[in-house]
């Protein structure tokens, strides 16, 4: 469907996104804002009825406008809050950029590279999705549109903070959830710095979970996983992987940072940040030996 | 749609719950089990390819096979592991069984009273849904077909802890979430009593939850509300409120007990009971003066 076939807001159009063919979600569209297909997959924005503008790659929910901040801010602040001064920051996908707008929300920030290997995500979202990507004109921002594989594989240059803010484990996001990404991203850190991972779903994903977090073992000496709940994901309760040679977002996390840096948040506060490390019984007997113990 | 006309598993089945017309939840159904209307609602049973049995009533989804434990564990033992003797359990709605199933794990108690105003639930999950039923025979539980809102305003009976397991503020358990019946839950409570109630989707239902809260700080010194995410309910993040005249379930929270019990959970553990009470921003701004401060 190619926007000049926009349908008329009459139709009862609904998105449905399938989960292992036993479960669905259904999003109200009013109309399609933009379809394309680029090298790497098929990108659409549409306009939905309850959840504001929504992203889609290859037919899966990426950013819905009703509750992007959940995925954003859990994504940036855990990581951002718990590194002292974090100076420089690399974020591998996000292209819709709502990663970057919060990570410079910190003053501390000086510089932020995103690399983005799909410029048709990023073009867009620059169009269609400003609450997200408007923040990709700042000047402390960086946009490169190339493989964050090879990026992290080639660069010089140091990290406080790497993010990496992928798609799901299929497609032009694979390499991603690799060993050797793993150990470039680890080669490209700072001293002290931290690397925070999409980690998937809490109920549906629990092998690929035991996957990272065992390459995460392997190179890093603390390694946590932590969720948050959204709307927009199948399931709902996801994780976000986190990885460091020096710092515990548990034990080195000073919480009176959080009120005192001014910014405003919709879902990340002082007392999420410790208990999305609390995992529910299941997941944690589920990740066994690969889930560290938690600090005393 | 009556058992005898069960469609064949070749159908390509699915059944929809719509929020608000603007989002859909579809799970794939391999067969109806059972279908039927009392005087309060429409019952329905079914089996799903990915969910396991399902109950349905009124066409939303109260129960999955998949993932019913979040829901029964933490409505029980959040309150259960907060009274330091818990004998004596009134359970108003819940006629699944789940909830009961999980009180009785408690030595400690002695009698769990189950009052359920629709006896085709109890009877529909008795015959369809064992995994949650079964316990409605144990000798410490008293069934009682009757309306729960009577029930709290006529009985001299009093009870450690009573736990309102309803469906949403519609149809037949309306009065459930009014001020009256809440003073009489009140008077039913024994010194050191506990009352822990359904208290609806967190990115849905704010104003519902407000209004709940409210009602128990109206009545009760201490007051709380508590989080979990499944599966099966719209939007994945929902609520329990919580209320007590002396115990407080974070500074009277001994987990040193968890353990102790011998109690095997799925969901429930000594960091998800503190983690719950961790609410997002947009929750505690939501709720506003209505939620009172954590204790220090």
């Amino acid at each position: 469907m190619s926007s000049d076939t926009t349908p008329t807001p009459e139709l009862d159009l609904w998105v449905e996104e399938r989960h292992r063919d036993i479960v669905g979600a259904r999003f109200k569209v009013l109309r399609t804002l933009f379809s394309g297909t680029s090298e790497y997959q098929k990108v659409d924005v549409v306009e939905s009825a309850g959840f504001g503008k929504m992203l889609f790659n290859d037919g899966l929910a990426m950013v819905s406008e009703r509750d992007e901040f959940v995925y954003h801010e859990m994504i940036a602040h855990v990581p951002l809050f718990t590194h002292p001064e974090p100076k420089r920051v690399l974020v591998i996908g996000g292209g819709d950029g709502g990663t970057v707008r919060e990570v410079i929300k910190h003053p501390s920030v000086e510089h932020c590279h995103l690399v983005e290997i799909d410029e048709m995500v990023v073009n867009a979202c620059r169009e269609h999705i400003p609450l997200t990507s408007a923040c990709l004109n700042d000047k402390k921002v960086q946009v490169t549109i190339g493989d964050g594989v090879k990026f992290v594989a080639e660069t010089k240059e140091k990290f406080d903070l790497i993010i990496v803010d992928s798609t799901d484990p299929i497609g032009p996001a694979a390499p991603l959830f690799g060993k050797e990404f793993y150990q470039n991203v680890h080669s490209c850190l700072a001293d002290g710095g931290i690397v925070v991972s999409q980690g998937e779903s809490v109920y549906y994903e629990q092998e690929m979970q035991r996957s990272l977090l065992s390459i995460l073992n392997n190179e890093f000496s603390i390694t946590r996983l932590f969720n948050y709940s959204n709307l927009t994901y199948p399931g709902g309760l996801w994780s976000f992987v986190y990885a460091s040679d020096k710092r515990c977002p548990l034990a080195d996390f000073d919480e009176s940072r959080v009120a005192a840096s001014g910014i405003e948040f919709q879902y990340y506060n002082e007392y999420i940040h410790r208990a999305a490390f609390m995992l529910p019984e299941f997941q944690r007997k589920a990740l066994g030996s690969t889930l560290k113990p938690l600090p005393k």
